[in-house]
């Protein structure tokens, strides 16, 4: 046998790697082709003004294997409706494999139904998107990791935690030597979250009590103990900005001395810019999944291009997904 | 045996009907359940800050035999996805059957692949439509009548083009007994939809020939004779109205004496308005399956609101629809 | 129109309602027809020798709204076969509707890849379940409201949290008068649990901090304050008793003076009873969704038979579920 | 790394291209097989006495990528049927990839309903097809480029226009230099194909008016101008002939000076012989899509077998079938 | 509740019964509706000079549940085609249930893989038929009842054994009173079917031992005592005769006295009318499960027409099938 | 082109060979993955104290091709699952693709509907198998052939009689020179078993004639001669032991002087031990499909393993199954 041929050499020759940046969020797939050195193939996606969008791919697909790189961010239904475009127009394409990139997948919220005759859109918006007989979803932080379980596919699961963990230890906000750090979950749900995060620096854990009332601009109870301390209110998402404003309100009302956030996704729908930029907050931490405009104050947005590409290239070339945890891990526990 | 008891009354005990109205064209809606005398089930369709779209139902429909009307016009992708989000609330709150009554079907003209990696975008619209589990569609004056085999399920294909030919009659702008009327298709592929409009007014044909150029503002050759007559460019829809601007312009060269234009679907989009205003033609005579806030000057517009509840009533009670055509063309003929 | 029939009497000429009763619960089973008046069909469930399962079902089905009762508990895998063995045969015997009452649904913890290469088995019974072409499933208190999205098919999610919290309000250990009480979750992922079943007691709550370690004998430490307070731990099912040791002995250890336990489902595994015995704990309160032939001291266990039965008339005469909870609340309210 | 090695190579190792000729055109399966220089797989089809099909490959295909050439022609359902049973046995054999070429696609002018409870039959060869898991259809010049819609699967649609238009460049029958040629549509329908096949000659186009008649033998109006013009009369097939002789006689009528006619598929069935021979046509140009054992005079048969071998070709090695095309437009432009 | 309307009644409003009888065996067709007193619904079956089949139903089926007839005999490819077109139909045009009624399933035989790359067809067939959604299946004597396990949906197998044996009984050919009848096997497969017909006289069995050789003129050895019997040779089928004609002389050899033959379908395909009419057969019995223009001597053809027409019933009125077989069983047991 | 690279090369690069070994019959898994040369992949499943499963597999599947080895025995159930939780773990784990390797499957002799209202429990299982995905099945002596038929994937069926059979030649118990050995079926369904074993010795057969009784302790009839002979009792499995005593009976009954038993599955339920034991038996040769933790006294287990390894290696290296049948009839004719 010749040994001077690898499996990665043949791979690339049967079903080379093609890489499709969509709308969503083009400054990620960049970045993320970038990384990857595999450029963006050119494909061209145009919303007519009838409403209707139309989608032409430059170059030959077949027998490759296609990763379409789509942030299903505002305008959700948009950006939703063209990745579901492509891949009908990839799978009649003859593509190998179909991947799809998701940083940020909108509609994950609504996971249950919370009240009769409501739909469970994450579950729709998996049903759809397994319908064109795609291979693998490639995702960062889902809302809940029991959609996972919606998909009769492979999705692999990204964290973007232990980046932003890395943050606050890099810059000296938060250490396992730390005694004052307390990491606060915005309600009963985000508890697990909490926990996961304080582990990055041995911190206790607090909770926002938001009985009966919803997010709105109350102070509410703290569950655990904040006086004193310098909180890092975690979340997966920042939406409109309202349940952070109470929180930090809160905090500040049970003791807290300083409070930060940290957060994977960036939605800031309505007027969050706004009320974020009104908050006696140090930092807003939080990731790139989900591209703005414009930022609020004191936001620092750390990447995941590189969490991406790793992700990529471990699908394509059949490592595991495992290992990136590992690693992540080794990183932050130094 | 008990003959006082009917089927409809058995039906209606059973699975009562339930009608539901989304956005897209709500004044139709509206005159659609009031011919049938059946209230529109009220429905909380919320669209978020985030992009995301929110359902509610306010009343039970188990056991119900459900019409959703949605036009799935202009914003084309909203408009879907809000159809689809209810489809998956009413088939997980166990409704008996799920109809979907869509006075325009957008994507329509996406029927096939015409270059190398395009999507069948309308095929992908009935795969998604198909996925929850709906068992019939209503719908009006497809682009193309194939579109019907794309789905699996029943598609009742209602026609308006003997509405709109009725206005002429009615209005006595053309009639068997004139000799002046040409029917004029605007591109090749609508010759045959010519002929049938041309059959209600015992009308020649013509065709305007618009070799390699694409509908701009040319004036192109028109296969057959138009010189000295009364034309009627019919179309399937009208969308930018730059097909219709050189059509007419095209007659004229021709020396056609007056146009009219006739079309089952008003698009509108981008400056048809300002060029439909802009054309010497008579009357454009079309149908409410599309809904705007402003219409071109000199546009009649017809309901085909009696048309679509005939034709959930014929669904509902297991007529035929066939019915409906023969009824129309009984009309028609007189 | 003959008003003296109504569509319950259409109903049940049409498609008579049978109930079959598999081996799981059988006490559960009988309890639930009698109160919906229905006799359980004879059916014969045979496990052989060499470990296969036979099925006989003693009478015709044909037209019929069956539904089977079957609790997916200990030996889970042989109930689970069984379930799966009846409804294939229902389907082949022609049944109109095939709906399934599960008062506990295994596997329902594994509803997320935790480790790489791990299956979702929440899901994979999802999938089974459905294959056969069941119509409703019909449940109580998952354990991640989740699963609901597993399905493709109705599934109606019912509560039993407001029983258990009415016997603690009926016999007095709790109201919403009490001061003294707290609500306590025994690890991180049940705050909201904890913080809906405090709301019948206007109680605030308190978390059981099981850093790094996994509920083994330590003592935890708590967040939020339970010194002095009667603490009701509070879980959606109880297994081997490891983590209510654990928690109990940590809310002692918290300076709590009294301690309850509530849970719907008690699985009992292993040493559970022993374990549970030993506990200084005044009242365990669970429901009967499990059957055993032994429990241990001091637990109370309520029956969720006319829930159940509910939820089976609902189903089957079209009326909303949501209804049964709206009663639940009227009920625990007064 | 070795690039002595390259994909074409590799790919043949892992998956050996092996074609199966089936019975409804095996001239055309033996030229196509010669031309891409790999044998026809020995397999065994037997029409049994009591109507039934029965099938036998003489060697392995596990691990292959299969190419199966059948001509839906008539007799089609046994055509159709032989290539289903092909199919199931390739697919149970562990066919890699099960490709169908499928030169003349019968039903396929059933694409719509035209009539209340007509099948689609069109689609239900498709939905039949595509039952066993076959991977492409490569197949010419469909009646409607709508039905690659009926599919999921890729479906590559070879255009033979160009050949039989090259033909009559060859033949100095018509170019882009003769200005009395016209193209002519047999019916209303076929507008947008004439306009297409007239771009080979820069030519206008005409339409026969069939008003109200179908297809008999009078001579109908003619829709544009072709006195004292050479007529090429183009359609997609020619069935029983008649269409062609109304058509004939009636650009006759109004004028024509010689009559050619050109279409993909020869179904000739009927009388078709006797009418065409009886025709005062120049040359009928068809390809070899259907077999015959005997055709009419002045019929000119040219082979698609190339154009095939070149899809087979590209599918197998992973290129784009749109460079056939641009093949073909360079081939017929000069 | 009014007790004067029955389930029946209502039915028959909601969905009424509909009967289409397709061309395969028309005068079986008949005979069924005439006992259910349903007329056969119009049905233009055309079969088009090109090989393609055309349907029409004349009149609307919505909301009825159809039942279709059609014996898939020869010419089965066409038969078999013809259903499918008419399932389609059916199912566009919203029947409420579609119900295939196929007293002679052709394709039965290939129920197994017997060589390296065979198909199984009666799988396949069973896939195609299951496509278009029918509901349930009826059918006479398989070949072998795993073949019911092919299909998802309910088959209802009714047996005609009961009705051949009772000719025998009827007419005093063999009775439980009678020593010297043997119900013979012509091969090995056919044991369990002989040793079931022999129950209806008490009669022993005897097996014809086709080693090696397969159906051909030799005369075989025979398992079991036939010396100075009246054997009954017993099959589900008569093909071509030759299996029949090798059993007969191989009795005969071991000392038969008198041959009959009883079988359920009649293919009587190639020479077997020949082959049957040189026979010393005393009588062969069969069922017009299949038709033919003409029959060998001493043919006795028993019409499965009440069996159907009982099947049908049952079927239609949610009836267990159970109750025809033990009818049949009283009926043969006196 | 460099020849020096195999097709086997590449393919073990490119998609490794993992082989699973589940708990069904572990040392069969060994002995199968010791001559494949292929270590078995750790794989830990824990049957956890509430009943349920936990799977998980040690080191990464992804682009490999995984064979999973489980006997589906006793207890059925629990291999059942065990089988199918891994099977979803696999393929979440983005395996290239997973095949079964099953020695023996139970439940396939539920193979039909024998009463109304039964499961077909094979078809079941079929279903259930081929839900998460898997592209093989490899498995022995299915009890009937048509279960093939019950997947759409393909099933290699490997036969262990020829084994078997070797054994009696091997062992100068039975050759094509006796003329004292006689083949018995137990009962009418294996007539055909009997004479294929039969082929291998040239040997007549008998079969045990069970009328209306089932398998009990009579002693029935014998069809055919054994009167003086030396017997094999041949039969697909060996369940109680009770029809295995009742034909032993019955063949010495009617002069048999030796008797020997062969069959490729000994499940050995209930007493079968103590029946066997006290049988006048001289050798029942089995196969190790079937894992035991002690064995009737004279019974021969002959390993299946080299049979599994070839057709594990056959099925990776895309080599003809066939090839391994026409072995096995090279060995066994010398």
């Amino acid at each position: 046998m010749m040994t001077s041929i690898t499996k990665e050499e043949i791979h690339k020759l049967l079903n080379p790697m093609k890489l499709i940046g969509l709308g969503g969020n083009p400054q990620l797939n960049e970045k993320v082709a970038n990384i990857l050195g595999v450029p963006l193939l050119e494909t061209t996606v145009h919303h007519f003004s009838d409403g209707e969008i139309q989608v032409n791919i430059a170059e030959t697909v077949r027998g490759c294997d296609v990763f379409v790189i789509q942030s299903i961010q505002d305008p959700v239904n948009e950006n939703f409706m063209e990745l579901e475009i492509v891949l009908d127009a990839l799978h009649r394409a003859s593509a190998h494999t179909v991947n799809c990139v998701i940083p940020y997948l909108a509609y994950s919220r609504s996971d249950t139904k919370t009240r009769s005759r409501e739909p469970i859109t994450a579950k729709l918006i998996a049903n759809l998107l397994q319908l064109t007989g795609i291979d693998h979803i490639l995702t960062v932080d889902l809302h809940a990791s029991q959609i996972q379980g919606f998909y009769n596919i492979p999705v692999d699961h990204l964290h973007a935690m232990p980046i932003l963990a890395q943050y606050f230890l890099d810059n000296g906000i938060a250490s396992k030597e730390d005694d004052d750090v307390v990491v606060v979950s915005p309600d009963h749900s985000g508890t697990k979250l909490a926990r996961t995060f304080g582990q990055y620096f041995d911190a206790p854990i607090a909770i926002v009590d938001q009985r009966g009332a919803r997010y709105d601009d109350s102070v509410h109870d703290i569950i655990g103990d904040v006086q004193g301390k310098k909180c890092i209110i975690v979340d997966d998402l920042i939406d409109t900005g309202t349940r952070l404003a109470s929180s930090t309100r809160s905090v500040f009302a049970a003791g807290a001395t300083k409070v930060y956030a940290a957060a994977t996704h960036a939605l800031l729908s309505q007027d969050a810019t706004k009320i974020l930029n009104g908050l006696p907050i140090e930092q807003i931490v939080v990731t790139d999944t989900v591209k703005h405009n414009k930022y609020p104050d004191r936001m620092v947005r750390i990447s995941v291009d590189r969490l991406l590409a790793k992700g990529i290239d471990h699908i394509y070339n059949d490592r595991s997904i495992h290992e990136i945890f590992d690693e992540q891990n080794r990183f932050t526990k130094n």
